[in-house]
């Protein structure tokens, strides 16, 4: 998962736009990007219909006057690849392509994302205009990098076309061989579900109650990320062939996408789309939102794909669509600080999305830097600074690795399972948000990790704290492999309903916590949802009083090594073991009855004993992140809020940005960034 | 509808699921079964595909194995036509048998109940696979009786393939005999909705806005109940027939099905399935709701349907399916009180659902008593206490009587007819709670009583009071049985919108309240609803001052046999009289122009002068229900509380689970249960 | 759009539908009408099945019999073409004539408007009856009218079937001519939806998220309100023909309808529906809500297409359907205030709907006068007294002039484009509701005026001040009457997001306010959208704080003639302009950079200098509307509340109805009603 990020700096760019507007407009355009530092323009992601005006008919003239342009004004190419949206000839004359939804409704033209991955005629035309073009800009001197369609599965996830149960009814009949095997994996034989025939096999479809068969679900989201690769693989083989000079990615980071065997087979690096003003809109009914600083777990889990990565749409301005999801504007100092938390996280190249606002269509009010009238305006300023910043500074900060000693644990099978599962998927979602904040508001970095059948001790062992909090599917090998983790002296962090189902998301007959009982030194004999209408259980560890909402699991003691933290009160089992801390070999593993929440996360942290760096003192509000190369460390630091904050150096430190070095207690303006290297 | 439950005392039993688990682990579950004092288990209800893999190929064996195991085991064995769930083959070969949804989405194979009642084609496979298995287990000694399909209506009610909107047309023209009076009926000259040619004749369909036909949506409802028993015929008839001494039934109670007429014409006895844990999940937006305690308003409408019935799925353990209506576990007592609760209301067979968790399918989080470990828990423990006592007492108990000397009126007409029409329909939903509750709470027996057109004088006069909150429709042969039973000294309570549309669902031309005016001794020139702007009128009753929200009608006395006993307040209205008491005969009918509330219906049940039985005094928390035999009372007290409750014993009584003789207070634990006796 | 109402006086009547009752019934009903001193029946616009039970059979006898007893009691009648409800033999053998939703779903026959405007057959349909209608009573002396169809895109105002789609590409060829020329009006160039073949063109589609193209959906209402013109047109030109002595009318506002260009083009005055009781059941969700004085607005804009106008349908009981939208019953006066309502914004014609209460059907509980008893009530009686009043004072009344020195403007553009463009749309309703109630609460009359590209100076120029609050789209030959309005004295109030869009809803590549750059005297370089994260801004004007929720803009000045009125406060641009006044020739604009509020409409109002009348002192819940003939003014004033209110006269003035002259303090009873002249 070590990706390099081409290039010697940290450079910046934008997505652009050239077929929506007039041609005199581009030279202007162009210098202006020069001038600001700029170095990469993206552009063709949504032209088809201009690389291919009508079927066979090939036309590369506008995009080839855009780009020699941008050459000549200094700027680096990179061309997508136009199939997230097909032209109307396409989707008209071959309905076949589009996708459909469960209850039968085909999309059709009018938006993006209206074709399925499995139609054979979309994949030869897909064939065919990713050949023409890659061969066309093969040799093409501005041309630095391909990129395959635009956001795989954004907009639509789920695909019901006909071509799409044929392609499933042929997965289905690799993975398991013989319908007894399917039967078997699906639990069929409950409510009289077995298949006598692989004709009777399809996708789930509707039923008199929205409660699909959660094993067959749970294969739908596999088949779904499998066939999203096979047609990525499409392009990126067409392209590796005929432009084998030029690196491939794609971007963007949606559901029911294995994003790291996508990376690992087909591409050089992994790109994101940065929008973390969706924040201030999007409400997860929390009582402590992290609002934009929440976008520093996205870009963890990016940064867990691809160790550096590039991020091709960074928001630069209000957003929304015409009647959806409207935003605010950026405040000012905004898009500085986005930006740097993108480069703090990993990232190593940077497009602002985009520099024009379109003036037309869907995303009229998606803006860019500029608005309408093209004036340069206090975001286009700020965003020139940035430019002229990493101008100085962004050859140190390139390449370097952020520096993390624990992780949160994460897995496809149990985020794909846990989608429809209400016994523990919106459990992972609570936990995972409170585990996330307590390392923010300790200052300790974390990083995403995804575990899989393929991972090994020594990639763990690199971490000394792992929080996986509600894996309900563990299969042996993962569940052994924890278990030499804690052995080898790590501390592991798990959460109730662990551990208790296999591959298929069938439940072992055993008590919870399934595969994991050894390790975590207990076993469970009754456990309860809590509903609304009791008062709500708290547990007591030592001091501290504890709300145990949600779910409480009631936790037998197996293990001499194990020492109970707290237990249960206000309940029928009050005075019973809630959390217990179990030695395990050389290490620890801690197990919750329940679901965590923001104190008991803080809590559990303080007691694993990671630490905050001593160099610093740092209020709540201030993320700290560190990239380090070999020899230097680059601290972070991250204002989200309005006020200015003070900080404490308990060393001098110099500050990169502005060459200047500070020492005991300095100040953080409104939404400002620092950098700071020990002197 | 005296409805006798073979045996001779009250026994347990399981569901079971022989084909879901490895055939090694049957004989220890059956042996716990056996040890526990059970003795009943129930299976097959969703193994079409087992019985008959394929069509036309046949296989009982799998069951013939796990049946003369259990017989070995000393179990009765409960067999189930497993038509609620289709084949695969069958589904996929024969799409004309399955539901379609009104907008005309097929519902496909993967849940249950997605076939339709009046394909030719599904019956005719019904047919074959009930007259296979009953004639293969007609004479085996271990099978005691058959239930028919599985819970008829659950998941859905409606109905809209085509092989339904062609039964729909045949049953009207049986129905109507000509499109005019079908034309009469629905009302068509509104809207001109009039047909001309049978062939225009449909189910409901999707039309502009979403308002049915009033008339014809109330057909619809009524078409739906006589296709379910058609149904439920075809299959009963067969079992009659080859299998005449094993007795037959079906489980459940949903929508849209005269459960009535299904039980007399076709069942020895009804079997319901009680779940009283949703009590905690579904809220009603009540201030004070009853929770689990509900469910002793849905075993009386049970008891209305079979005087003695079985519970065929008692609720054991947490609930809910995979992504939807997740339900805690019970707690402590609770699965005691659950069972006593039906037992008491009624009950004389109780099996749970079900000895184990499935460990895969949509249904793994129904917990039955066990968890996946199987390993014997709390929950198994105190079922096999229940066995015990049972084992002693349950002879004493059985084919007892449930004593009530109160009805709350129900009929099916009114149910549907208000389904669409809120200007009765959740008018009738909150008075009946209102009214449950204030007999609940004043600890007096309340049975449900189904009203029809075959009704007698008689069975309506073993009351003293009925109940009838806001009865719509009331047909000619009703309202005059409702005056005899006044006339015969009877107390009726009436609320507003009584008596004011007939059998089709059209409005009399009279005033309110139409056919009842002469009984109420009043009729109504005025009336509104009581809309979110207004303060919310009351009405003064002595010193009582009562919400009168939802609804008034003003009343204006008709006879002089009439005593205004509340006025209202706080409206245009005001000093007009709300509440009316009506001698007529030698009884009383009141008459309210409101919609029933909490403490109306506790001051006017007051007023009949119904009174609880002298020998006790209890708290709020407890339920009284008494069931009698011909010399003896058994008064069940059961306590929905969390906290140990106390109780008077107005005289000294025995307990009959304990063998203890009690006198004046002594104590109930929390969710506990006493049947006591006078000495 | 001067419209004149046939005949001298202000006349009443009823809806009456004789087929839906015994026609024994009839003549009670008539005699009853004329003894109120009501004038007009209207009749038959649910009668097709009546007219034509059978293809090509027809049969006007049961309304010959009807329409000649209504003659013989004295009344006149209004005729309806049935066309809203097609009959079961047409929508049966004819399929193609349904109306079908966006996603595919037929709309059945069994409500009502379930048909389309565009299919060829029912317009050969739609001929036949008019023209055989039309024809039939040509001549009768009874008939003075006629009404074509029923409440034009009421149920639905969205048309998805194949014809809808064949007349859409075909309403897109002959505005645009070429594709070349559609592509670019509706940018199809953005997400590369550009259509290289006619046979692609549809109506908007299901595509895979809920936004479609802006000005493809702009343009779907232009096609949508030209259809129902032009199927509009397809009746009237055959009433014209057929039947040239009577008036053509149609009834009700519904949305997707141009009703200037319907009513310009095709008919002799408006008449609308009016039904105040749905404000007390619709809830906007705003702090003090108009509730039923709102419709004054809702007339406004009738009496802005038809400066006198008809009401055929005033609410005069309880209503709702069936199922929805239910109710409660007028309280005494309201009928009265509401006719009277309907009178003093233009109205020289009411009828009321409906005598009797229907006993069959989905509007059964839509109420009439009468309830199903059909006896004298009070609301009866409240009409009979109306008119009575009318025979006195309805010739004085009649065809006099609504006075209003100050209109809000509105566009259909605007209007059309803002129902899915949430950066507008919603911005005008919120800024509407708060200007009206300030004309309102400050007893200053003001019109609906709907601008368009025909609009002429000296229209505008009757007014002193015009309100536009966020005219999106605003065309440069609009922008310029602006302008010359301003230029000749007249004061103009905009807000934010004003003059940005082109006629398509393009954006202009300038800064906002764009073509009202120049009247407004500024230009807006930054703005954003209030998120609820961040404090509410407000706005400092003199010694007033105004909260500036939902949007703000920046105001940069261009003018020096511009004078800052306020400036933003608690928030990043605090202390920058937010509202500005610029003198403009001879007048004034004022611009505000947010969405207007209660108190600043209030404030605004005010620092125009229009004021009330000086001869009365009124109450804030008191309405004042003045129609004048030239030589007298009558003061209409409605008591919206339920209270007895005080008003002042500062001269003597006599009140009509009673005939009584008052002076100084007098009193207005609740809902009462006094027209004021001077003495």
């Amino acid at each position: 998962m070590n990706r390099a990020i081409p290039g010697k700096r940290i450079e910046l760019g934008v997505c652009y736009y050239p077929e929506q507007w007039d041609e005199s407009l581009w030279v202007d355009d162009y210098k202006r990007m020069a001038a600001m530092g700029f170095s990469y323009v993206r552009i063709g992601e949504f032209a088809w219909s201009i690389f291919e005006p009508l079927q066979g008919v090939f036309s590369f003239d506008l995009f080839d006057r855009a780009i020699s342009l941008a050459e000549k004004c200094g700027l680096k190419v990179i061309m997508s690849t136009p199939t997230a949206t097909p032209p109307a000839w396409l989707t008209h004359n071959h309905p076949e392509v589009l996708n459909v939804s469960k209850d039968g409704t085909t999309h059709h033209h009018g938006l993006r994302g209206h074709y399925n991955y499995n139609s054979s005629t979309y994949r030869e035309f897909t064939k065919i205009i990713v050949e023409k073009l890659t061969k066309h800009y093969a040799n093409h001197s501005a041309i630095c990098g391909l990129q395959i369609g635009n956001e795989f599965n954004c907009e639509s996830n789920v695909y019901y076309s006909d071509a799409d149960h044929d392609a499933f009814r042929e997965w289905a009949k690799q993975k398991y061989g013989t319908l007894d095997q399917l039967n078997d994996a699906w639990g069929t034989v409950f409510w009289n579900q077995t298949y006598s025939d692989w004709e009777q096999v399809f996708l789930p479809r509707v039923t008199p109650a929205d409660s699909d068969n959660p094993h067959h679900a749970l294969d739908e989201k596999r088949f779904v990320s499998d066939s999203t690769i096979r047609y990525a693989k499409l392009q990126a083989d067409i392209i590796r062939e005929h432009a084998p000079n030029h690196w491939v990615t794609t971007n963007g980071k949606f559901g029911h996408l294995n994003h790291h065997q996508l990376t690992n087979n087909l591409l050089d690096f992994y790109a994101y789309d940065s929008y973390p003003n969706f924040g201030f809109v999007f409400s997860e009914g929390e009582d402590d939102p992290l609002f934009d600083r929440k976008w520093s777990w996205n870009l963890s889990t990016v940064r867990d794909i691809s160790s550096q990565f590039a991020i091709f749409e960074q928001q630069s301005g209000p957003g929304g669509w015409v009647n959806r999801l409207e935003q605010p504007t950026p405040k000012p100092g905004q898009i500085k600080l986005w930006t740097y938390q993108s480069i703090a996280h990993g990232a190593d190249m940077v497009l602002y999305f985009r520099l024009r606002t379109a003036i037309k269509g869907t995303e009229m009010y998606w803006h860019g830097l500029n608005n309408y009238d093209n004036k340069p305006n206090r975001r286009l300023k700020e965003a020139a600074k940035i430019g002229e910043e990493l101008k100085r500074v962004g050859e140190n900060l390139f390449g370097t690795d952020y520096l993390a000693e624990a992780a949160i644990l994460h897995d496809y099978d149990n985020e794909w399972d846990g989608e429809l599962d209400t016994w523990h998927g919106p459990f992972t979602g609570k936990s995972i948000r409170s585990w996330f904040k307590a390392f923010q508001y300790q200052h300790i970095p974390v990083d995403c990790f995804t575990l899989d059948d393929d991972t090994t001790l020594d990639q763990l062992m690199t971490y000394k704290v792992l929080v996986y909090p509600h894996a309900a599917i563990v299969t042996p090998k993962r569940a052994k492999l924890l278990e030499q983790f804690s052995e080898q002296g790590g501390t592991l962090i798990l959460g109730s309903r662990s551990g208790y189902k296999n591959e298929y998301g069938h439940a072992y007959m055993k008590s919870f916590p399934g595969l994991l009982s050894d390790l975590a030194g207990v076993e469970v004999n009754d456990f309860t949802r809590i509903n609304k209408v009791d008062d709500t259980p708290y547990i007591e560890w030592g001091e501290h009083t504890v709300k145990a909402e949600t779910f409480n699991e009631v936790l037998t003691i197996l293990s001499e090594k194990t020492t109970v933290l707290a237990t249960y009160q206000n309940s029928y089992y009050a005075n019973e073991p809630a959390l217990v801390r179990t030695s395990f070999g050389k290490g620890t593993c801690y197990y919750y009855g329940g679901v965590f929440n923001d104190q008991l996360a803080d809590l559990l942290l303080t007691d694993t004993g990671l630490k905050t760096r001593s160099e610093l003192t740092l209020p709540k509000t201030i993320e700290l992140a560190i990239r380090a190369s070999k020899d230097k460390e680059y601290f972070f630091l991250l204002n989200y809020s309005g006020e200015e904050q003070t900080i404490t150096l308990n060393e001098p430190m110099n500050e990169l940005l502005s060459d200047v070095t500070f020492q005991s207690a300095c100040s953080i303006e409104p939404y400002g960034v620092m950098i700071l290297t020990k002197v």
